[in-house]
């Protein structure tokens, strides 16, 4: 056949391989890195999209493009993407950059395997057992099980669908039909996934009962079923709180909860995926709930111990390595880094409270009690007229504005939202551990400065 | 506050962070990159799990670590890994390693953002729309939606939570209870993944109703409803032989299936992970099958255009970036790159399917059809005794024994597994780019000389 003496050769040249692998790595320190985390760099570089398509020429065709070319689309790829490790980037829960966590998922892609038998993945199915066993241990568990998954809302999944396995085993087997209607409890505040995943598991969304939570968000523990079911249902990146000696008590009582959904991708800067689902379970209730003992991959007849194929815990097949970006980060730091960066969050939001109580013009939705700052900005034409009928209508305009405004200028990015009745207000974490006080500092001013005529 | 003068400064040292970075892709691609595709090193560094424990020192500890050592933990972690990317690892389906891909997924871990709206995500949107398009258009459809998702098992569980929901919308606010009872037919050789889906979508895997396949595991379509299953349950694969003018009509009649998935992770070289959902159906179905509106990501009032915020069509909240390394690899090959390693893998396959007919003790299990080719090795002590009872028995303990020795001389990797009544055989799967046909020689002369005392 023809093809055949093709293979004489291999269909890939490693040396121009290895020469694009290093010059894109410069385009990514020095576009990314160093001028994505610059202060004088803009946070973003807005454009509609019907112009950002054409910026790009995304299209796919028949021919291949020369390593120029695709170094020049590398930098134009840097250029219009947000630059989520800014430190004036304020958006989402996962901002800011640890290299060390960046160099363990450098690593992790390089790798590239999956977590599914210690065949194919030895070091990480102990090093994903360690940190586990890490994160239980701050939970307050002696032993325990766990797995990372594919995001906060699987590990949301997970606890839902190993909850009603333990109870109902034939669930399995017979479906949801063959029970008794099943009712989740859950916060009126709860995280939305607990929303998707009771569709998506068959269990509907009628049967989430959203139990009435007080001012601050928190379930009123009227009856002991909403109690249990209180810290399963929280969202999952208060997690990271456990390993501050000052801030765990915020806290106090999760290791009385069945499991835990810990996102160390959010607080500690890991780097998207890193969502541990934590079970106190430690009879094999997630093996038993889970597992399907495919003959390709989980051979009984193997030359170890097959005890270190966990990869049969999870619902997916294939599973990306996790734990690595976490352990590096965590090596590099130690638990006293980890406990500092936590702090450190607390302090940022405590600053920024205390200035916004010192300033015209800002409100806050509540007192701050985790690291998530709630507030309105009330423009100068708008003081004085809280009594007014629509004086609300007119707040909830002012966020929407100001926030279009930082991101046609690119200074900045932090998001907003409402809340049943309360009209839209900002929404402010700090997490990443670059930013400084003259950000905070920015921050405020920057806000006064684009809402001021509003 | 004490710890607020400490926000003077920011807590990550970005000069240092940069210069650990550039040693530890340094490592990374002399070790990991370089050597890990050298076939004159291991593919895998064979140690027990408590000797590897014992090498590593995974424990987690309160003080932070020198970068210098951290380097060593980086150079250690990637010796005791499997090398997935080199020419003589045949194990898994994602084996092999494209320059191009690789860039892509340092990239994305480096801009770390998630694929909800358009405002944090806004290149990966625009991306994502086209290279589905593209996906699409090789299945045959020139409408449709679809999404990535993470790996092949939750693709197929979108498949079936999407039609579940089709067909009776209310499954998702009553759940599967308020149902009659749905059955779900597929293939006895479908993927593990659907029971496992059935299971924890509240279907009940008694409800799979596994259909006859021929000794081909294609399933024989004797009624009309279960010839529809047949594409969506096909494990996905395969779909990259759609890149193939030559191979293609493997797939015929799939632009008749409602939804496909396709995980280019496999034949592609495109890295974990990468699989698409795709959904022929262009009304909606997705977005309203899985959306919640979550009021703090998609704000209705944004000052841009909120359908291209695409994040609520998943039941993930922060979802990775998956298209992005498979962006990068089309755009560095064109398809006719993509088409030339599909075909290429097509010949590594029928290149040693015929030297297995040549050689003695070599039996193929099948014909071949598509790019896995299973065997049997027969050691001179059994050749000719087919006819004696434990002739099966004592074939079955060949492949663990040759993969056991192979595995701790680290000289290559292949899977095998039982079948039915079939004892277990050897997958050879050949993917990557990489493999010549002096790796092809290997493999067989490798089999052969760690079988011939057997």
């Amino acid at each position: 056949m023809a093809e055949q003496s093709d293979l004489e050769r291999p269909a890939v040249d490693g040396a121009a391989g290895e020469e694009f692998l290093r010059a894109a790595f410069q385009v990514l320190l020095e576009e990314a890195v160093r001028k994505g985390t610059d202060v004088a760099q803009k946070v973003c570089e807005w454009k509609e999209p019907h112009e950002l398509r054409e910026l790009l020429d995304l299209e796919l065709r028949s021919h291949g493009e020369p390593a120029g070319r695709l170094l020049e689309r590398c930098r134009d790829i840097i250029r219009y993407s947000v630059k989520t490790c800014h430190p004036r980037f304020f958006n989402q829960l996962f901002s800011g950059l640890d290299h060390h966590a960046l160099a363990g998922r450098l690593l992790t892609e390089t790798l590239n395997t999956s977590q599914y038998t210690y065949e194919i993945a030895p070091v990480f199915v102990l090093m994903e057992e360690v940190v586990l066993a890490k994160l239980r241990e701050l939970v307050g568990w002696n032993s325990g099980d766990g797995i990372f998954c594919p995001g906060g809302s699987i590990s949301n999944m997970y606890a839902m669908n190993v909850a009603r396995f333990q109870r109902f085993p034939e669930s399995r087997q017979q479906g949801s039909r063959a029970l008794p209607r099943l009712v989740l409890f859950a916060s009126e505040e709860c995280h939305y996934s607990i929303q998707k995943g009771a569709a998506f598991l068959g269990i509907g969304t009628d049967n989430v009962v959203l139990v009435r939570a007080d001012e601050r968000g928190k379930m009123i523990p009227e009856e002991l079923e909403k109690e249990i079911e209180r810290v399963k249902s929280e969202a999952a990146w208060g997690g990271s709180a456990l390993l501050s000696r000052k801030h765990r008590q915020l806290l106090a009582g999760i290791e009385r909860a069945d499991s835990v959904a810990w996102n160390p991708h959010k607080m500690l800067t890991v780097g998207l995926q890193c969502s541990a689902f934590l079970l106190r379970d430690d009879s094999g209730l997630l093996q038993r709930c889970h597992g399907a003992g495919a003959a390709y991959l989980f051979q009984p007849d193997k030359f170890y111990d097959v005890m270190f194929d966990t990869g049969d815990k999870t619902v997916q097949c294939g599973r990306r390595v996790d734990c690595l970006k976490l352990w590096l980060l965590w090596k590099a730091v130690g638990s006293e880094g980890l406990e500092q960066r936590v702090d450190r969050a607390f302090a940022c939001t405590s600053y920024l409270a205390a200035e916004m109580k010192r300033r015209d013009g800002f409100q806050l939705v509540l007192e701050p009690e985790f690291i998530n700052l709630c507030f309105w900005f009330v423009p100068p034409s708008l003081r004085g007229q809280q009594g007014c009928t629509d004086f609300g209508p007119r707040l909830g305009k002012v966020a929407p504005a100001i926030k279009e405004r930082m991101m046609k200028e690119g200074s900045m990015m932090v998001g907003y939202q409402p809340h049943g009745t309360r009209p839209n207000f900002f929404r402010q974490i700090v997490t990443s551990p670059a930013v400084t006080r003259a950000d905070l500092d920015f921050f405020l001013d920057e806000i006064e400065r684009l809402g001021c005529d509003l």
